[in-house]
């Protein structure tokens, strides 16, 4: 029996676990010529999927009601028909929230669990470094002694912009939301300072205080007034890197904040939503770079594992509660 | 005698006449080796100016309480011992607002009343044409075929950035605040559509009839709730030239609107303030491409002249309630 997790509703505001719901399929799975099957071994639950979830325009198309969830997947060949692949493969992709699936090995890539844990290949090694890769080097341009701010430091994507920016040379402020957290930016990932924005009680003065030479980048995965109070920290040329709202994704009416024209005028400032696959044509270089910074020991990461395909609702849902310290992944 | 007006308050919200007062001298003016003595006889009044009014943090350093204002000038030189300049020569450049004054020559133009009219020189063939030519290409990086939205559409810079868009095979959409500006963008500028969103019931929808295709470039001159609605129909990979923020210049609380960042990332949008002065080194071609097309009849301007010295105050706070149509000059 094949277990597949579907969306059941289009969440209001915060997703619950009653928007999902565990269908049993009994079919047989027959692989036809090019066809493998796959057992998934990590699942990445990722704050982007919750604009999938809802059905307005965005960079990909929603999930369709009562139709499985697909995300990043770690899974295991464990049969097939396609000369790319053998029985006992393992391989990364965006794959169906599926206990069993087919696949014709169309954007699947093989890993190595010899080089690196297999989760990684769903954090460090895949999307999460990549994005905060070129997102951090491609809008962000950083130059050795310039400022960063990053918001969601202690998220997967946030600890890894933060360690990259110690590479390149920047001071790196992040801000998170429990003291715990705070404390595991700067022991131990390098930052330069953290600000509890739960417990601030001016976020603007202390990102001030953090920063006295200026915001020259802000890379930015919450939005809301935590970006706001940003805003009046940038320097001049700033490059805002816009990689996440989340503290919004689950907002029920347009959010507001401040105006952001002004401060762009003023600072001849950029800000840029950045989406990491416009840039697919940079991934051999930025993985090389990751994974050699990785077994130089120069990266480290932090993962949140929640185990049972069970659970992967509620690991999405925790998500929302920053109840996640780093990468969240569920083990099969 | 030599009159001067200087800022005598620093303005809260609108600025008023009494925030201005004419100072009177009577000191000798005495050319020193290099100097020149200048008689203005245009000056431009600019939005921007109210941001230099202001004792904030921005690109261009406030004006002084009890100093003269300055802005930019068509002068003509009346005396000179300085090589590079002749009397009865006429220059451009900035200066104060001050019915005669002493400059060195730095920072000084001299331009050519024969191959266009002196005023134009403060607005098309000046900063006015520089800033829709190099914001709309160097930030908008249109492409024929695709459209772009104006605000302060029939605004000094406004007006051009539309014709400068019609040259580059972009469909255009003007947004202003009176029929009579709106039936000009069209008939006079050769914009495709323009916007009153004064008596817009629904500009977001009214943008949407316009742009069926979607925005992709927004060149903005006013921020605040037009910017809001221009939002909501912007396409993937969508430009946005910060240009200025006229509606929120006055603003005595930090204006607040929709959150922009939601739509970066779903649209990978971008976002970035221009300033002028930031590409000065595009000067040289982006003068010869205006001239051109002025001496080709491809681009028209208008001007809304004000006669007298005295009233130059005046003339700027009138930017604020839209009386101009065009460039907004004094003519002393």
């Amino acid at each position: 029996m094949i277990q597949t997790i579907v969306l059941k509703n289009r969440p209001k505001g915060k997703p619950s676990v009653s928007d999902f719901e565990f269908v049993n399929e009994t079919a047989e799975m027959t692989l036809k010529d090019q066809d493998l099957l796959l057992e998934p071994l990590y699942v990445s639950v990722d704050p982007y999927l919750r604009g999938r979830m809802s059905d307005s325009k965005s960079y990909i198309p929603p999930f369709e009601l009562n139709k499985p969830i697909s995300s990043g997947v770690i899974a295991k060949v464990i049969a097939s028909k396609n000369a790319n692949f053998q029985e006992g493969d393992v391989v990364s992709g965006l794959l169906d929230w599926k206990t069993k699936q087919i696949s014709n090995g169309d954007g699947l890539i093989k890993v190595d669990p010899d080089k690196a844990p297999l989760s990684a290949y769903l954090g460090l090694l895949g999307m999460t470094g990549l994005t905060a890769y070129l997102g951090l080097t491609e809008i962000g341009k950083p130059k050795a002694g310039e400022t960063l701010v990053v918001s969601g430091a202690a998220g997967a994507v946030g600890s890894v912009v933060g360690q990259i920016g110690k590479l390149l040379g920047l001071r790196v402020i992040g801000l998170a939301g429990t003291d715990e957290k705070i404390d595991m930016l700067i022991s131990k990932f390098g930052f330069d300072a953290g600000i509890n924005y739960k417990t601030s009680s001016d976020i603007q003065a202390d990102i001030a205080k953090a920063a006295p030479k200026g915001v020259d980048i802000y890379f930015d995965n919450v939005g809301g007034p935590i970006s706001d109070a940003v805003l009046f920290n940038i320097n001049t040329f700033a490059r805002m890197v816009i990689c996440g709202a989340i503290s919004v994704y689950n907002a029920t009416e347009v959010p507001k904040g401040v105006s952001v024209q002004p401060f762009l005028v003023k600072n001849s400032a950029l800000m840029q939503g950045f989406i990491v696959s416009n840039y697919a044509q940079k991934f051999p270089e930025a993985m090389q770079t990751l994974a050699m910074w990785l077994s130089e020991g120069k990266l480290t990461y932090t993962e949140t594992v929640v185990n049972g395909f069970e659970n992967i609702p509620r690991a999405f849902i925790d998500l929302f509660d920053g109840k996640n310290k780093g990468k969240m992944i569920v083990k099969l």
